[in-house]
């Protein structure tokens, strides 16, 4: 059969002087992501997804936040990694379906920036790259626009 | 090949004075959920599934709620235009598996009956269109019941 | 065709005084999860996942908390009869993967005895039961340690 599913979750707090980054964009706003790499939430959902469907452990397994190489590392480069192991492992990505959660800024304009950025690591075409976005509608942290998520799933297939 | 995952999650605010639309059957409760339209958190989970699959988008692409003529739409008018998308694409649907979270009330006994009315409208049979609730264990926004949330998965493939 | 998608989530609160169970392992630490069985929140996001892809419902309908029998029940147990259930449909399963989330304690040391546990009892190898792992960056109830959630995703064929 050769067929493989994967989900990823991720999360990050949103805070005044950083960049926002999200699907490998820099995004225009007054907060940005935290964390240890660059923070982008999709792309790391995306790469805890790829890692998961080929169980090969997830990325705080493979670019653990105590090492200072992954130091505001630029995700993009995490997710050709976490490619390049699922390859390795001889898979390919059939499709890959993403939700942004955050309450603001609008992403809808960065969406085909996006879904081209994260194509273009992954050796796949646009329509395999879904990116879809929801606000929580004002409950929870990311309502109060503490932080925001993000949920992935991928279909693999054995090449 | 030919298959395609894809993955939906959504969010309402409960609030007294409006009618508790889930699953396309109207719930008994003293709060409903807020929105747009009639504000079916699991009918808009389906739909985001069934887009994010075909990577045709989202629920707020083809329904935005800047728009009047979706003012308190019915939410089965719009999985049904959902459905209308991705068979247009090649799709069907091998099955959906869907989680309600809410605290309150009890769904369970309006399991059949939303199970039968989405199947309807998607040409499925009951056994393709798999409900499950829980609640969140008082914890967090659904938990103190200001609002539900809704996550659903889908199987596509190429007719 | 006979692949079939599911998806489960679960949450418990953490209190003192309760034993800490996940992924069929138990696990040291100041708090453990509350819950009518041992409350093992990765175990239960399988089984519902597992239920779901089946169409069978929920472990809230085979396993109701409201059943004495099941009180303080090992939830290897109820992976166990979830696992006979979607095999008496006709089901194996190809892979399944997971995301556990909660702020502390770390339980990478933990995984691949948890991964062992659960492929053991299902019948499968540890490749085809992935587990990852991830806080909230300290936000919502996850992050202030009153609870934790956990997802599941899993593939299904009729054998
Ligand atoms: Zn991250
Ligand atoms: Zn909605
Ligand atoms: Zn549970």
């Amino acid at each position: 059969m050769g067929l493989r599913i994967g989900m990823g979750v991720d999360f990050h707090q949103l805070v005044e002087g950083r960049d926002l980054w999200l699907g490998g964009v820099k995004i225009p706003h007054v907060k940005g992501a935290l964390g240890h790499s660059d923070a982008d939430v999709l792309l790391h959902a995306i790469c805890d997804a790829l890692l998961g469907a080929a169980c090969l452990g997830d990325i705080g397994v493979h670019f653990p936040d105590t090492d200072n190489s992954f130091k505001n590392i630029d995700s993009k480069i995490l997710l050709a990694k976490s490619a390049a192991l699922i390859h390795a492992e001889g898979y390919s990505i059939v499709n890959i379906d993403t939700a942004l959660c955050l309450q603001a800024p609008k992403i809808k304009p960065y969406i085909p920036h996006m879904q081209q950025t994260i194509a273009g690591i992954l050796g796949l075409t646009v329509k395999d790259v879904s990116i879809k976005a929801t606000t929580t509608e004002r409950m929870g942290f990311v309502g109060r626009e503490e932080g925001l998520m993000a949920y992935a799933t991928v279909l693999l297939q054995s090449v």
